[in-house]
């Protein structure tokens, strides 16, 4: 690490020779190893694009110039290289760095990233911001072809072409988002990479030219300088890109250093939108990422010498993840109910549909990453009567916000939602919480909104979401990572639409709990009991539309006080539903007291789940302390 | 009207002859302009398409084939055909026919539309649930040139090329939206159209085939054979469309019926993703419209003889729409402030920032439709310094939702988002509402939330939004139409962020309005004082977040009753934060009670604004019987 360790701004990269890039692209690669192999986080995207990040700071004058990385979990070489080598191993961690840029940390990421596709707009708005207050600068907007395929980028793209503005960007073209990427314009990425698409080109220009008869003064050698010059015509003008009015430059190969700086010269001084299309290895560098390109997304901790995964302990059973509960019920319901369909965008290993579409490849379906066109698909086969189970992130979900809206919702087509990533999600950060689905859910009519408090609820919300009975668009919401049952698979049950349940009967104190965390509520309620203090009700809600408004005058009349708690945003959420209801049936002077507990009206950071959880003050040590003092 | 007169169905029309359908389309087109220059409505759109309807309906087989509109403000012959002709004249009144189509109006209504570049989505997940289920139907959906800017119809683009189901789009392409199309795109288009594509190609290719010495066996003749070929390779794999795996056809003109009849019938038996390019004139037939199609696109009431359209009484000053409040004010603002862009989404006449795009062109930019890329670009700008207005529609901003909290509240980034038709717009119905802004932006850290009574109060917030002392995004609510001042153009002024102000002061019962339903209030108040009831207090809150709390704290101290009033969705409205603001300050006991009023939480259809004002209950009459009840 003889270069490396010298290296703390991209100034001291600029020092040294041409020459000596190869050897600092070998030892960042080997730094990013290092540290994620120890201290976890993304993986295979950074390998990808070392080669790539050291050029972009060879060539170009960061900050001022300015690098915006799609998603920006392929970012850790730029943070290495841009002053955050020592904090490195921070990186996701409670207080450490984010996994992603993020402009607050530091002035080389040009904008705060975590979702997909929104590089070319950002760096679009910097160069059209630069034109205006003329300062000179380069735009370079990195972007993979699995964020290719959104329509944010393609809008961009759009506007970009016709802006008149120096804008460069480069297509990091590596067949990949987390599971490899889907659709046409992989495929035709694809077929130019592999020279096939100008090799079928040439060959039908061939049969062309073979009617023209040779001899006398044509010869085959004219027919090759004609073919030649035919070639570069339609590279000029038959290019996806080109009719987008962008220049279009490659493929080329993304792993040799010193090319990608010759070319970056080239293109810097070429005005106008340009595209400079790389193809590179997720994984590159470290065979076993290159070989499971989705298992090494991010794969946690790992022997960096014998790429063994370490894996937690499992000599004694542990309750499945929520996401292979969905994974396995869907195939259960599917087989049947034969109008059951499943469909992601881009995260069949995320949600576990992979098991569904390994099982029933012509039922479910990875549509790429394009969230709006997920909802609106859906929307398109409820209309024909198929029980569609679309599966989206909570964050994701708020891109397709207006499709729930306007083609479901408005529709009231009966639509199954499986929000996945409810909650705060721990080390993805900010971009990646799922903390404003229930408000923003709930004010749209028509909606069914629930959480279940375990898998077995998981499993019967859906069963329940898929009956001919059903007939509004149902949401099911859930949060990463594991349940709490190890006996799971029970055999299906109906649950009321609208209907929670009392999951202790206590006295005073009603403690109304939505989805997982109820879970907290039943250890805090364990915990003040054997405190000696007098046992409050828990509710489990199970619905936060409609309300469960039978129990809830039931509640109202016979308590005095309610905690609320959610892991959802207080604004709106959960907690203000109840309110809502107490004011519309004139509970105020019966409830003297409502605290609701949740996600503050603030940013949250990253850190683990049950960090962000005490920070956020809604684990079972908050419902404890809140308790207590409601009890004075 | 001879034939029209017997279409009441399809069936009706598919027992004409061929030779009879220019006339069809004629009848149907004097048939819409007959009733929409009576009655109101869309224009230009439905004209440009009149014969694409007659074909379609008369090719296939609808109800079991589909027919998806984009938009669907072009559908007005559909509906005629299919058997609305006698009603289409309650055309988006109250409790008439939608202005759009809509599944529970007819059969042959496929899906419901109102926001754009749903279409093939919707109707490719028709295509593949057909697929499912065995049963053999052509889908077709018909999308413009502006629509297909939209990400979400290159999503569907992306998926259909590689879906293997038989699809059909239409792209009807006449370089308009409701203003004229920009982009790469079009451009694009444009060329194909024009035919100046192919020639260009056509002139590198004779370039090149110049440095071909001519003589002995190869003639000019073979040369133009040669041409020919390479032309159809090119065709065949250079389009655009062709790239992303769909079949191409045309560009043909969309105005001669039968050589449409003919060519659906030939890609009706056409299997996979087919895209026909058809060249429309919108307004076609009617010449006014055809000279200013954006006048024409909504023109209201007009004498069709001589194509006047009907203004309003202009003898008295009346206030102006907030629109070209805005519309005036931002070049005032931008004038002194040269950091200020202004940014639309497609919506220049609309939002009335087409006056900043004319004076001040290289700093207003109508960046077509893509709410999404106009979110993230302001980002971008707003990362160099730039102070961007992004004026958007508040039911196309749940399109941007992703881009408002990732891109720019989780940057904490000063944007100004105007967001217009905020609240219920009237005849576009329920698609358009601005029903749930308050709510879905509310839950969102960072954000300042304002709207203002009146048009000073307007341009006051938008004053105070460009400040540099503003530091995070703010939102300016307002509806459509008029607001209520004739004298409205006084001088900035600064308003503290979370300050409202006291309208009138009264007792017992505070009313708290969050806008322009402030001025329902103050005539309610009047008609209150007038029969000599006690008169409340009126609080315009201007801002639904941050609260003014220690406004609030003083209301709540010194009244017992509360009655809010918001044109938004009563679930985690501004009421709602009210209640928020009450349990959180232990107020409970001292509010006696607190009435929302607003939108109640179901579709709410089209009508004027003033009979959905009225339906949902929260206008002037409204507040009066609200508040004798509360005053009893």
């Amino acid at each position: 690490m003889s270069l490396l360790k010298e290296i703390n701004s991209p100034e001291d990269l600029k020092k040294l020779s041409k020459e000596e890039l190869p050897t600092v692209a070998d030892e960042l690669r080997h730094y990013i190893i290092d540290i994620v192999s120890q201290y976890g986080g993304h993986f295979g995207a950074s390998l990808g694009v070392v080669e790539l990040t050291v050029a972009l700071h060879y060539v170009f004058n960061t900050p001022n110039d300015k690098v915006v990385w799609d998603v920006g979990h392929q970012a850790y070489g730029h943070k290495i290289l841009t002053g955050r080598k020592d904090v490195f191993k921070t990186n996701r961690r409670l207080n450490g760095i984010s996994g992603f840029p993020k402009i607050t940390e530091s002035e080389y990421d040009a904008f705060g990233v975590g979702h997909s596709s929104t590089s070319i707009s950002a760096g679009l708005g910097m160069a059209m911001a630069s034109k205006l207050k003329n300062e000179k600068r380069q735009i370079v907007s990195v972007i993979g072809d699995g964020s290719m395929t959104a329509g944010l980028a393609f809008e961009a793209l759009n506007h970009a072409g016709i802006a008149k503005t120096d804008i460069l960007v480069i297509l990091n073209d590596n067949c990949m988002g987390i599971d490899p990427n889907v659709g046409a314009l992989k495929e035709y990425l694809t077929s130019i990479s592999a020279s096939h698409y100008y090799n079928r080109l040439k060959d039908d220009i061939w049969n062309v030219l073979g009617k023209i008869p040779i001899g006398g003064n044509f010869t085959r050698e004219m027919i090759s300088k004609l073919e030649y010059g035919i070639k570069s015509v339609i590279i000029k003008n038959s290019n996806f890109f080109e009719s987008l009015k962008f220049r279009y430059f490659g493929p080329i190969e993304g792993h040799h250093v010193n090319k990608l700086v010759d070319t970056l010269q080239d293109l810097s001084v070429i005005p106008g939108p340009k595209l400079l299309h790389i193809r590179t290895v997720k994984g590159k560098g470290y065979k076993p990422a290159e070989l499971d390109q989705t298992l090494w997304h991010a794969p946690g901790l790992f022997d960096k010498i014998t790429g063994e995964i370490f894996k937690k302990d499992t000599s004694k059973p542990s309750p499945p993840k929520y996401q292979d509960v969905f994974g396995h019920s869907i195939i259960e319901l599917a087989m049947a109910n034969d109008k059951i369909v499943g469909i992601t965008p881009a995260m069949p290993s995320g949600s576990s549909l992979k098991f569904m579409m390994e099982q029933m490849p012509d039922r479910a379906f990875d549509v790429g990453i394009c969230e709006q066109h997920a909802v609106t698909l859906s929307a398109g086969m409820a209309t024909q009567g198929m029980r569609v189970f679309c599966n989206i992130y909570s964050s994701f979900m708020q891109r397709a916000y207006d499709q729930v809206i306007h083609d479901v919702a408005i529709q009231n087509l009966p639509v199954v939602f499986c929000l996945d990533r409810g909650g705060l999600v721990g080390e993805d950060g900010a971009t990646h919480h799922g903390c404003y689905d229930i408000a923003y859910m709930r004010c749209i009519p028509n909606m069914i909104l629930s959480a279940p408090m375990n898998e077995i609820e998981l499993r019967n919300l859906m069963f329940t979401a898929q009956l001919p009975s059903t007939t509004n668009p149902f949401v099911i919401r859930y949060p990463r990572g594991e349940g709490v049952l190890i006996d799971w698979r029970k055999p299906f049950e109906e649950i009321t639409i609208g209907k929670g349940r009392i999951v202790q009967q206590g006295t005073t104190i009603a403690i109304l709990s939505y989805g997982h965390p109820g879970n907290f509520v039943t250890t805090a309620i364990e915990q003040l009991i054997k405190e000696g203090i007098l046992a409050p009700t828990h509710v489990d809600l199970r619905f936060a539309k409609p309300l469960d408004e039978d129990l809830l005058h039931q509640i109202c009349k016979t308590h005095s006080k309610i905690l609320t708690i959610e892991d959802g945003a207080l604004q709106g959420g959960v907690g203000t539903a109840i309110l809502e209801f107490i004011y519309d049936h004139q509970y105020q002077q019966q409830i003297k007291e409502v605290v609701r507990l949740g996600i503050p009206d603030k940013v949250i950071e990253h850190g683990t789940p049950k960090e962000l959880h005490h920070l956020c003050y809604y684990d079972t040590q908050a419902i404890v302390e809140t308790i207590k003092k409601m009890a004075l």
